[in-house]
């Protein structure tokens, strides 16, 4: 009967949350090795399902995983770098296309619905989901998402299905443009009035010293800018964090941080005590913070 | 990280039975030990508020505990026995009404409220939720329920309450009657077309041997007879299982009968893979039965 | 054909009010000689079962009558009063809970219902209909409401139900407590947005001098301060003209202080020209006030 | 307070009916003298107003008056007869178009509204509500009903108003037709799923003898060709007792022969339990009738 | 194929404007020429129908026709003028109603059903649609609207019907009277919150010099005192262009003056690029005018 | 104005087509020459998005054109065929995906949206909507539909979307298969309840000689067994035309096979009469047939 009892404990565990996120719209980043270790893919795609299952809206918003090089490399087209950013020509948004919505999203799908879920792919073409400016002419079919049109994912969410969405965006003419994926969830998250945002990526949340893993639980983005004075917040973190400050100041109220490197991590943020990984948002003072003086 | 690994594991075995049981209505009879220990009481009104949370719609039905009889003595009504069953005076209902309703029944939507549910509490009466003939003159106000009104319960689970039904019954005509609490819970069950009757009892289930405890996982109704024949059911068990057969002859899935006497029971019963208690129904094979030849 | 005349004419008078109610919500606080005599009890019930006919919303708050008295004195429980109000122990909170809610609120619905309406029983402890805070340690478990939630008197009045409510409130945490009966109705009123409060008393209004009766018959609550000054609010109607204020301060657009002692007054009030009692509200300049000078 | 017990007691009389009509469609047939005499037109109107409000639906199915041949009188259009039914030139249908629609239905549209109904004027030429076939070549534009298109006074009775319906149909194609008015409410208020249809005439009801006026106060449809075998049903009540029959046989519960000469009598045949006139049905045994053997 | 090929150039040609007035509300003033020529009467009807079928929600406001003045002198009823405006006796406003509502609106109904659509006819007198004062006691009943009640109208269009309405008003008190065909379309379009009002009129438009018609295509309604003043607008084009310039200012989008004796201007107006008549607006500068210097 | 009457007389003669189909899910199979000529392309997709604004409810169901082949070859990923027809390796069905889904699909749907259409891409994949069955093991993944799931595809329907449908189908357990498009758009068809089904061929119609291109006009389910008998449906036309004869039989009312080589030919066969190529369906006598003998 102890078995009995721990399992109870960690239902009644999760009780507070049931009842703080019942209805609200979750919405998932979901890229990095997460997307190419089968045990982690299984695992998150479980979560997605469980979120659904006790009563959230998710919707996953994935990105392009090691796909597009291959299939560049395997048709033998070149890649350009323009200022350290990749010119995406034509030929290469057609196979970006290929790869993140017809074959990333689909196994997505494929796989939720092969374990419960009711899936939908979408990509940010349909209805404009994802309504795109070309950022500068060198860089080609590079896209800056100016609008969001959620209305199709939330008539999805409405009739009952889980939303899968592919980062594509478009023009509203006909072309399509290479969007980043962060920023796509970001802006899909607050056009959905969603209760929060959660990226998996490589680490274990925004670390004082990434060489000690000592995580800042809880970030207020009033703490943003400093934290880039001193160097806390530096490199890739930027435009992630940049990422995250938009969201929160879009409405959304809480960005989460999280390890897609270990399993279930969605879950156990979302239904422990514990958490885990950097909650961003404005409403507490931040936690484990290391000032420089 | 183990911790979470079995966190995780609870979550996603209760994954198929959340699936399930989702928007499904589930009537719990609560009584017996169950009212008297405090641990246990709470348990169960947790249990209940839970299965709210995780999106079923619990009822719960409660029986009347020890503090009719208390009443009856401090009030020196006298209690009379009629072929052995009790006699219910127009002093005797009155004080049935005082304590199931106005006080029974008031604890248990306070506490559940109290810990985040949202109750209502209600008795038969209102509505003409259990409309009753008096069974014969000489047993006084005790009632047969004829006709169940389920649609103010209904309304209740509709707006998102937890109904909390006192079983005391009416003629329509402005008496009140003594109802049997199995029965009541067992009508209203099939009344609401409920997924599942929960019938918290001092056992373990019904058991081959009461003395080894070896518990008859699955009743199919079919069976019943044969076994009150060779007196498997008996006594006290043969009113409780006759509920059942009727509950799941109107309709009602499954009809559970668990140890109230321990924590959690329901909780368990919902969504382990294990279960607890005997089921009855009508759509397996008997598991567990011992016939004696 | 007189008596045709004379009915038709009843029906004609009554065709404007009608028009006016059609579909609003009417609190009914009954109390006093209304709960005592039985030929009264079974006119004030008629009324408000006709008042659901005739496309009103009625709602159905009661206070507590003798029963309490009569059951704490036949529990031996001890009495106690400070400062002349009468403190409220465990003991007594649990009689009140016994009474109010299981006994008068059980009759009252099961009469309306025996007379072909369709009344639901609900306490203020329910969904915390009632939420209060303790008005002083040393008078025990007396609340004074701080916030009414009437949803689920909403969602029964939509269901087509004639709600009773009994007045026991809870500080959210599941303890009950004592509270007034016309602050209640009044403040079920103004959440209800209903469009009138008729307090049912054992006067014929408030009058200039009560021994020849001459009532007030429209009070603007401009006039309640001047009155108090004069003397002619004084004593127990102090409290009650004070609870009418409120209520018309919340939005409520007449209060009626009618005879609860005359059978059908609650009809006759809301359907005939002539009216009855004193009408409090803030639209109209006050009829028959005597002023001193 | 002799009064009040009066004007109480006629509304107590009238709570069964409230009841058993609540949102029920009740159509009039508007004739006869109650068209001609001031009074007793101010009389029915002020009845189908009041029916509204006490939460009845009725549609006033209204007859022509003395109108149409006042107005082929001074437009000297001549009036021929073929075998005692007058004939319907092109020139007759338009002034009847002219008179019942243009005039009379107006006139009735504009009286309800004036004493605080809200109605509706409609022709049965709208959206085809009266499709008919010509009867005859020889009689020109008299119509017989083939279907009947109630959709429209549906969708103005569910937004709450009083239809008022002139009898004249239209083969779909762009002609008008004169019909009876006793057969065009009776149609219409099976169309409806009507709860009754009121017939307004010029005597007491059906009588056995009507000299002496001994009026047959329920008639089962069974003994309808008995009686015009004994003769009893004779004349000018054979057409309308057909049409009570068929009515009836269409699914309206019951018809009212009632005598519109006496101000009120919708009314007092609805609300009292006297009734009034003749009731045909086929669910009770004749009440009243004289068999000559 | 050529036939083909300009068939399909037509309806691509329609498809902006299809998107752009789809489930829009259009009024058409229907009154003159159109209302007497046999093939006029025909196309106007068919594109009433049809911009039903094409989506949007066409309401038929009409005039009178020749109909009035006929029946006047067929019934010897003298017309009186003062100051040049014709006096409306009671006798005369029966005629009216006779006349606008039993007759043209009756034949515009059968019309448009005969054809295919669903009309439905009213008049202003139903439920208040067009409530009046009178305008001065000398000009007897001609009234002039100071309420619009578009509900029933709003009614008929959510229920998929065609609203054809008759203009003749009401003082809400019984009494109908005359009212201005054009001011009452307009302020039916405003109320109903119309996209565009058409009227229908007997001149290609408002024109610089009615001698060559020269059509002013564009009129911003600000440009209207200027036109006034030199005498553009003058005689019977300023009361029509004030109804314009009350609409335009009322919130309807646009006016078009169209040029009701060429067949099918409602749908060369509606759907194809070059437009027909003057379109009166406040969005746009005016277009064609010819200022004196 | 001769421009105009001609312009007008196409609107009318849509006018009952407008009638027929308003509300109606009409399925067009794109595929063949349409998909390769860029006027052609366009032409389609403008079609589409005017069946949208013409009321009706268009499903786009398209197939692969010759992108698949394109990339298998620049893949250099090898085509083997099994007795004729070809394998289905586990890469060619991820080519299948990422061409269909990835690339044709995406530029449908941002096309449709181009040109005012709001459209919404999914594949089979999603909820199941083509669940599959192997054919068999030899082909590899080639799937034949057991069962249709449209729910999605009438959600985004409902939500005002034009669905876009790739053709690839599941097993519901994440593996993905190729299907036969004619028969994914039938079966679509049919689980839409949809009016028609249009077929883009590339050629006129079902013909008795394709030499001299005699189309048969109507084509009767009954009559296809013979003219296979005759050889008059023979090699490729076989599975389309049993296409035509499942979907009929299916419940869908009219299936089209028209020459998709020729511009604007959807639009011409839904709003004209003379129609385009053949109609195949079980209610009228075929036309146009020639008999052998």
């Amino acid at each position: 009967m102890n078995d009995v009892a721990s399992k109870v404990a960690t239902l009644m565990e999760a009780m507070p949350y049931l009842k703080k996120y019942a209805g609200k719209v979750i919405v998932i980043k979901y890229g990095g090795n997460a997307m190419i270790n089968e045990e982690l893919k299984a695992a998150v795609l479980q979560d997605v399902v469980m979120l659904k299952l006790l009563g959230m809206k998710p919707v996953l918003s994935h990105g392009g995983g090691p796909g597009i090089n291959k299939m560049l490399e395997k048709l033998d087209i070149p890649v350009q770098f323009i200022n350290g950013l990749r010119y995406t020509s034509a030929d290469i948004i057609s196979v970006v296309e290929a790869v993140l919505i017809g074959q990333v999203n689909s196994e997505l799908v494929g796989r939720i619905n092969a374990i419960g879920g009711e899936a939908v792919g979408l990509s940010g073409i349909s209805a404009n989901i994802y309504k795109c400016v070309q950022r500068s002419e060198e860089l080609g079919f590079v896209g800056d998402i100016v609008e969001v049109n959620a209305a199709p994912v939330q008539a999805l969410l409405d009739a009952g299905y889980i939303p899968v969405v592919a980062p594509v965006g478009t023009d509203g003419n006909g072309q399509s443009f290479n969007i980043n994926g962060d920023t796509a969830a970001g802006k899909l998250a607050s056009a959905l009035g969603a209760e929060k945002l959660m990226l998996l990526t490589d680490i274990e949340g925004l670390c004082n010293d990434i060489k000690i893993r000592d995580v800042i639980s809880y970030l207020n983005i009033a703490d943003v800018q400093g934290l880039k004075d001193q160097g806390t917040i530096a490199g890739g973190m930027i435009p992630k964090v940049d990422c995250c400050v938009q969201t929160i100041e879009e409405g959304v109220t809480n960005v989460h941080i999280i390890d897609g490197r270990k399993p279930h991590s969605i879950l156990y943020e979302a239904f422990t005590n514990e958490g885990i990984g950097t909650t961003v948002g404005k409403d507490q003072p931040s936690v484990g913070i290391k000032w420089n003086k």
